[in-house]
């Protein structure tokens, strides 16, 4: 077979080629170089490479990155990647020392170790957005601690409790994303460098010091997994799709509270659209698009962790840059949802009239009033659902609290004589406020638990920006070692 | 409630108008204007805005577009999105007149007339990639159409086949997407305009005159789906998901058949890409590019489907621009992978030599000796199949038709007495060029069934062309009667 | 490497083959016999099997369908399946000749065969029930064509229209999610038989006769794709997924609307599940369990469709009995939805005072009476708006049809002098029952417009129920035939 | 409006209640039991029920339980659930008593307790098998830590590695699995009882003695998440789903690896299907079973996170019951993955002979002589690369170990002089076994480097082991304190 064909097929350089080396400019030019310098420095500190020859590889790589503009490269095909580009232009200085930089390591591992760099900033990063949201919601929380609203269930009025404990209950799934992401992040702490292309190298490599070089907790031990696992990816982008699911769940309560009729979370005008013929006419559309942009969120990420199924350990390129790439408008569409998210929660306010009239209109405070009969008049739990149910059908549009007359009527008839409470003790047991404040539980609305609730939730969001920190502070302490060594070898 | 604030909040502009504005000036910024013309004219025609004012409506509208370079407008908050910003440059040069293009209209209507719009010209395209694509395959087909294939059952060697007739597999199913692409393109001809708001106008409008002038089949009856539904966009996305789930059961296919142990698929140099210090490895990289920019485009439809996924029919926004926008990324990285294998595969040829080996090592025409000893031989299949069987076991290494003498002790230790056929019709029986041609049924791959199929299939994607070709008419005779009715507009 | 081990593994039996057995016993065996009749048939016609063995083995399988408690069977691992144990069977009562009806056929083309037919039957189950919600839902739409009801957008009161209106949008996109689903059953039309295990038969198969027998429209053509393409899986669960991501979006606006503060909808006593404490607390449940059976049945759909992601279209198992079994699960969630969506939505009314009070607090015709200005009093939009606006801020609780006053107000300080119109007019300018009537345009909400509208869905939904007809019917002929042509092999 | 409609309607009894009563039955009953106990013995010690109450309530939950045979109940639609049938039950028995046990609860909180209840079996089941299969895969690994396999990159031979090294990566995947998965357990450790409806109750009850008669860890702090988060259902399907796509890699693989012409792993014929016709026609048909089984527990995983997508905080039920049961299945098939996998793999074993063969054929160890070179001639790395080149292109079939003449004349080509090695050394650099043995750093696949690598994953493998028992025995203890305080509670 006579083959003339010469790499690579314009088709190919088109589709493939031009486009993964415009996204290794943007994502990954800037963390090959670190990891060349790692690399060069521990090829010298193991003695693999001598001390000489490392000093010019060192000077050649400054030059090239005071002398290329990479922005500004065109994909040209001359260079299969901008890896090659790289070696090209080492070669071009230094002539057959230039490939010693690429004594024991592979674009495998390479590869795998730069898309981990690239990931743990975004990943950090939407992780501060998190706990910055948490932040806030814990001082909203704390804010309307007092703050009566109706809850629902099944999309009906039933109970009072305080937008602080609704919050609360956003707060916790929210730490709970925050610590399942900050365990992902973890995963991302193992360094893939020294595999090589698969095996390891037969030179006396120092996995553990590129690993620290460069930032990591270690290196990822075994070698054929550096480079064909992607668990760090999936693990990754399932936690962050979560985030967005929860969140989604709670934009689609905002958008009920906020509908004309319900009217129970007032929206101020700077985050409202308004019709110019209809001035009464305020679409919550921020509320929509938070809707939406989780979703999207959600696909993204759902894209990246579907694109390994059945995909096989032996191939390299299904989570290769461009996989990769895809993956980052999960953090770009994610984060603007946290990020308005943040705007917009502290900025709305509860609108205790229409929290009122609702409370009134469905008689929410009616479970307590029949507890209150148990606890209080010695009636059964049968006996005491009587009379409530009884009053509660026999309000007629009045509010619960007014319908002392109704209820004594109703006790009578079903007990055969006068309740004990008397007008007073009656409203006290039928008002939101009492209800919350009797809710005194571990986990309930009544100020104390809240308080102790929120001083917890607080101490998760320390912690976990306590994990973060840290692993920031190994990165950057990492960048001043590769520094100093480089500079080191620079001088030598 | 006392509420200061003033719109927009700069969080929310940052993180949703000023996004969409960008998305609108790449996307929309035409369609807009065509619609804006196409309701002009309307409204002239039905006499609910008199020819003067229409003039002058029309002379401003040319004026805006001569005078404004979409593209360098930067977002700045004064208004809410680009619908606004035209409006007010009407206003500014028309007074009060200006608002009177927006009569009998709404941005509901109005967006996802444009959004379809923008879907058409997308879906088109991609539908003339995938004819293109089948066009090739079927003229690879014909050129293959006697070049034998090991075909696979199971992932191991089962019978001789040829590339055409597995090609003509492919074609079968690609065409059927291109029908289902079709159909889905054609949901997209009706035209919301007029719907307004929810519930049409109480203004004559013509409806039928609005979808007639931008290129629509006809109006999209009612009016609240006309805004409300979704499944334009849903059915859409779906028909392109399955081509490229599809096309990835076939790259699979392709990834194996590449393997240097099989070896049946030969890929040009200008495909491969090699190793540097190994020579023979080449590696098959387009194959892997095309499996996950299938997966990633599946990932993308996913993503635009899915939002749509619980969102009440009340909303505009889930299936808004940047909901939108996010999808046109399938039409980016669907369109690499059509292209990319529309090169590549008419590129490839069958390793002949390999092929051959891998028929002979597996014996996989053994089954028609089977069948030819019970109709040539008289043998019931019982005896038939043990015979053959018995040979199989038997060739020590040696291809199938090198087993002759194999074969006459095997038939002498089954039946007794010395098969009828001899050495030749024996080689004959059991040669793969003899396997094929006697499988002459409708869709074997005997060369004329083939013929006959790849005729139909060339029907098939002609009339899917046509279908494309008349859709495509009707929205450039649409242009021509829009510009011509404007352009009397601007001369009464 | 010598290996003494035994088919099959017992993890394997339990784990895999068992299971696979008692699905064929469920969901297979009665497809399997009438392959087995119209392949015996299909032989014997053509010659390739003779009259009397054909007769013998009809008069086998006869007997073996007498004799076998199919349901009674209990996997042993004798046979590694079901067909293997009704050949073995075969065997045992005729000897050699048992084996012959397995000619020019393989369990390949067999199994997608049968998976066909146990789809299509569902799948037109499915069908008739959307057809029949969509019957009952044109029933309802005409009968609720005159029925107010508030309608939204960015969930907030827009406009009035009526039921009935927007029940025909959600007709709409039904009937267009029954066209897909009736296109994607056709693709379940063409025949795998004569495919055999690749690349059809040497034996002088009627593929075309096969197919008639078995009810089909005609053969699959090519042989390769009859046993590796899945699109007929596919693109059915594709279609099916779309019918209730559809709905689910009518289910979070009958969710809204019957909240309790919008209260819209009224969900009878039968439908409504009661606490017994707040007898006032009427919770619509089963809306809840639409929402989530239509969600779980979309996943369902995802889970086969996703399962053919990166297969090779060398592998035959992708497609197996399981994975169309776990399939079948779709259909039994789904077909609950549209029972109860069936049952339910007829059983709800409208509780016109709720929408009275909503579209009077929310002022929804306002936009009526701008447009009203400008029609008949000559006001300019702008003009027109501003007093509508004005009047809309300054109502005080009041409905607009109670705002002349206001109104008069408004229009003097805008225009200077008093309106045109009288108290009776205004009245009936921002009467909802005066906006619907004015919306008479294509597919608006006034009467002759829904009339005509839903006419026209009634058409679509007859032509979807006789494209099932016409299939169902070449079903039934097929067995019919099927049935003939057996009796007479069993009399020769 | 007049509803004379009854409670149920006959078709939501049919799609919902009755198969609702049937789930519970199965699944729910016995965790509803312990749920009755705890919360009786909770009500007692606090003194929200006397002891007399207590005693009478403790013996007729006893005697309803000897006298019904929950498995025979018939959903009959008098009572709304399973719930409210016990709670009859005990109305029956004892009066107005039998109500009292509801006290300070609700099926909210009951529910999802329940649910989690069931959850952890089932995946601490799940986990179990994943730890199993992890040990019989360190096993595996230790005894092939010197078994030669080709390691492949892009589908091609590239390197030598050993089956243990190669079983070390998919291990280590494995546990970040299993860790993952734990950590989703853990999350199932927090007690919703005392949450009641949505806020605690007024009742002094207390929810740290519920969450310890109960097995968990304590009480999940905020009452309305207790009923509204459903992160405990969608971080722990998240966690199975990765488990499987992860699997399904090396699925992928171990298909490749069985393919005929590839031949490197051997399959027991216990594991074979065999064509009768074709005795070497060796199906791994367990291999796709595995794969598909995989992909259909990843879709079952997806449609239970995903029913979760918008839907609101306010709702209960899209988390509720069925759709719980529908996750079920996720565990059936996944279960079976694990336990085929850990029955297979072991089984299995690698052909030497064909990897032997697939090595040289594929010169696979020419980068270990190019780094030779390096490192014991003195060459430059271009200089070595040059030389191995040439020798890889010429040996003409030959493997690479017997070209030693070939890589002299190379040798002298490049360098103008003969090389320092002899045949002995060349031979020893260019063998698999040097190859692998020279790879002795961190996660490399020489023994030691292997040893090592396998101790540490032993290690994890008991720490999520312990973890599980470490939660089991909480349960346990549970049990056992349930039931003396439950037994106290009769005695009194």
């Amino acid at each position: 077979m006579t083959d003339n064909s010469v790499f690579p097929d314009p088709t190919y350089k088109d589709t493939v080629l031009a486009p993964l080396f415009e996204g290794v400019k943007t994502h990954y030019a800037g963390h090959m170089a670190a990891i060349n310098r790692a690399h060069l420095v521990m090829l010298v500190e193991t003695g693999i490479l001598e001390r000489t020859g490392g000093r010019k590889i060192a000077q050649a790589l400054d030059a090239i990155d005071a002398e290329t503009d990479v922005a500004a490269l065109t994909y040209t095909g001359e260079h299969e990647d901008y890896f090659f580009y790289v070696e090209a232009e080492l070669r071009r200085r230094l002539g057959d020392l230039g490939g010693a930089l690429h004594t024991a390591r592979s674009r495998n591992d390479m590869d795998h170790t730069l898309f981990k760099m690239a990931l743990r900033t975004r990943a950090e990063t939407m992780l501060a957005q998190i706990t910055t949201l948490t932040d806030a919601l814990i001082n909203k929380a704390r804010d309307e601690a007092d703050t009566l609203i109706v809850a629902y269930t099944h999309g009906q009025p039933a109970q009072p409790t305080t937008f602080g404990h609704y919050l609360g209950a956003m707060i916790e799934v929210l730490n709970r994303d925050a610590q399942r992401l900050s365990a992902a992040i973890d995963n991302l702490g193992h360094c893939p460098m020294g595999a090589a292309a698969i095996t390891t190298s037969g030179f006396p490599i120092d996995r553990t010091r590129m690993a620290a070089l460069l930032g990591f907790e270690g290196p990822l031990v075994n070698s054929y997994g550096c480079i064909a696992s992607v668990d760090y990816v999936t693990g990754l982008y399932s936690a962050i799709k979560l985030v967005f699911l929860h969140l989604g769940r709670v934009v689609q309560d905002l958008a009920f509270w906020s509908s004309f009729e319900v009217g129970q979370l007032y929206i101020p005008n700077s985050l409202v659209q308004i019709s110019s013929i209809m001035p009464q006419k305020r679409n919550p559309v921020p509320i929509e698009h938070m809707r939406h942009l989780a979703s999207v969120t959600c696909g993204r990420c759902d894209m990246v962790v579907n694109t390994m199924h059945n995909t096989p350990f032996t191939d390299m390129n299904d989570s290769e840059g461009e996989v990769q790439q895809s993956g980052y408008a999960a953090f770009e569409s994610g984060g603007r949802v946290l990020a308005l998210l943040t705007a917009f929660l502290p900025a709305c306010s509860i609108n205790t009239k229409n929290v009122r009239r609702n409370t009134d209109a469905a008689s929410i405070t009616i479970t307590e009033l029949a507890d209150t009969l148990v606890r209080d008049e010695g009636l059964t739990f049968r006996q005491a659902h009587e009379v409530a149910a009884d009053v509660a059908c026999n309000l007629e549009g009045a509010p619960l609290s007014a319908g002392f007359e109704t209820f004594q009527s109703a006790f009578q008839a079903a007990m055969g004589q006068q309740p004990g409470m008397d007008r007073r003790v009656f409203e006290t047991a039928t008002s939101p406020e009492t209800f919350v404040a009797r809710r005194d539980r571990i986990g309930g609305p009544a100020p104390a638990a809240l308080d102790a609730a929120l001083a917890l939730y607080a101490q998760i969001v320390s912690a976990v920006q306590n994990e973060s920190a840290s692993r920031k502070q190994r990165i950057a302490e990492a960048e001043t070692t590769r520094a100093a060594a480089y500079a080191q070898l620079l001088e030598t």
